[in-house]
């Protein structure tokens, strides 16, 4: 059943697509012996990343762009990352259903995830689901997130190209984008174009992006693209911005680059949360924690210690080289 | 010398503090056995967490609640969280230069903290430095923190009373509130409460309290306090909240309760994190993360089960229960 499962999902089954991630969700058993079987047939989907500031249009981007790639015979899988903010959450099912024209194009996935766990790891979950879409034969994968958390910028990590959506009178935009934002938008995209103000934002992109390249040079210039995402104008520039970024990355070795920097951090990201998982069990199963934490709340151990001789016992490292992979 | 650097933070100096505090942030071996001696010290400080979209205020509210205390005699200690997000960074240095005023007073240790590291982890170095303010005899400690994803909710877990901070006029502020704010928020403070829409906002607020309550009873009502910070009006009003909840909070048995669920997540995530640190050094030093990242790039094996392989090799669990803790 399983090996029939793992079929079903590389032929595009939306079922088995949607049940497999339900799995991964759950952390069910069956979820991990189907991604180990699939793994092989990851690699192929270009996997853009939408982001930018709630309120800038990012879902009816990701709407228009999807329109965009399916015009061109291409076959495209959304994942659209929910931080459950109180801030920002509650928006994210109205865009949903906006979408919903989507939902009779077979060549269309759309999966919206929520964060869950007390230790984040939506960029594993992310992770997990793109990988899943990706076996399952989308050409494209967008992952549409709102830039807010270390979490949410792990996610965006994910893609090869990531688009920051912009919009003119929200906020003090180009201030903002102090803080390391120019390590991660590879596209700058002015939404709302049509909105006072635009020309203003797109000048003073232009001039950050020159300012910080004339200080850390790269063999990429982000690109400034103007759109009205709910007109459908501008989505074809972006289109052919995406493909030249991609282009580049390809020409220039960065593609792989990027992809054994990712791979590096999902492997770690991956046994880090398996890690976690056992810790827990162990530890609540037993009932060894509630006894650790009385005492520790009695003040007879401190945390500090308790955590270096659990760490001690529990961690032995195979001595032969071979042995330990 | 290390006993010394225990008594100087035990005694309070700032120099002995940061220095700590530097060596935590570096995963310096000398912070844990510090850390291991004060702790016997911790638990006596009142933690105040202060949460809120940007441009709420927070940190002007934080100011002038910090002077309220320092009035009545005690000692305040700041942990403020930025969240190094590309879309509210920037303002926090500004910000902490307007509360230079404490700089001078000895009753006040101020302390701002960037995300680091690719994994998170603000809850436990939060956690961490409360602790070290916690011994070093402040009386309270308030955490301020942007209230976007699940780490900075993971922060203001540290909380013993949580104030949500919302403004008029700044979105849709009930709206975003259906996204669990409910379950973090102990006191509702409306700051710029001399704008247009605050009186509308204050309704807004109690009347979702009220079908809160009346879906899901506790035994705390969470209240809504007034301010204009920047005026200094209605702070002593939000003190006098914080004491009531605080007796609140000890009077029904919920303060211990809560330390003990904190003591729990704390336990769990320490032990968690030094095992992750370890074996990351591990497979990093040795150069195995390399050759197992290329093997997985080559097809060769797959991420799913090298992860299940290097946990299943390196943690051992002793059978015999006292000899596990």
């Amino acid at each position: 059943m399983s090996n029939n499962h793992v079929q079903r999902v590389l032929e595009g089954s939306d079922l088995a697509i949607a049940r497999l991630i339900t799995w991964l969700e759950d952390e069910d058993e069956r979820a991990l012996s189907i991604m180990e079987e699939i793994y092989a047939r990851t690699g192929r989907a270009y996997v853009i990343g939408i982001t930018g500031a709630p309120g800038g249009g990012k879902s009816t981007l990701t709407d228009k762009l999807t329109r965009a790639l399916r015009r061109r015979g291409q076959t495209v899988g959304i994942v659209a990352v929910d931080p459950s903010s109180p801030f920002t959450g509650g928006a994210l099912l109205g865009d949903r259903v906006r979408m919903s024209e989507h939902n009779t194009d077979p060549g269309v996935y759309i999966r919206s995830m929520a964060t869950r766990g007390f230790l984040g790891g939506m960029a594993r979950a992310t992770g997990d689901v793109v990988k899943v879409l990706d076996a399952s034969g989308k050409d494209v994968i967008i992952i549409e997130t709102v830039g807010v958390g270390q979490d949410e910028i792990d996610v965006i990590g994910i893609a090869d190209t990531t688009c920051l959506i912009l919009v003119p009178g929200l906020g003090d935009a180009i201030q903002s984008m102090k803080a390391g934002v120019m390590e991660i938008a590879d596209i700058y995209v002015v939404n709302k174009a049509d909105h006072p103000g635009a020309d203003q934002l797109c000048v003073e992109v232009s001039v950050r992006v020159e300012q910080d390249l004339h200080i850390k040079p790269t063999g990429w210039s982000p690109c400034v693209v103007r759109t009205v995402a709910v007109e459908d104008q501008g989505v074809d520039l972006l289109v052919e911005a995406i493909d030249r970024h991609r282009r580049y990355l390809e020409e220039s070795g960065q593609y792989l680059e990027k992809r054994r920097e990712r791979t590096r951090q999902e492997t770690l990201r991956m046994v880090h949360n398996e890690l976690f998982r056992i810790v827990r069990q162990r530890l609540q199963d037993s009932g060894r924690l509630d006894r650790l934490v009385q005492e520790i709340l009695d003040h007879k151990r401190d945390p500090y210690s308790t955590m270096r001789e659990i760490v001690n016992k529990w961690l032995s490292f195979p001595q032969n080289q071979k042995e330990a992979l």
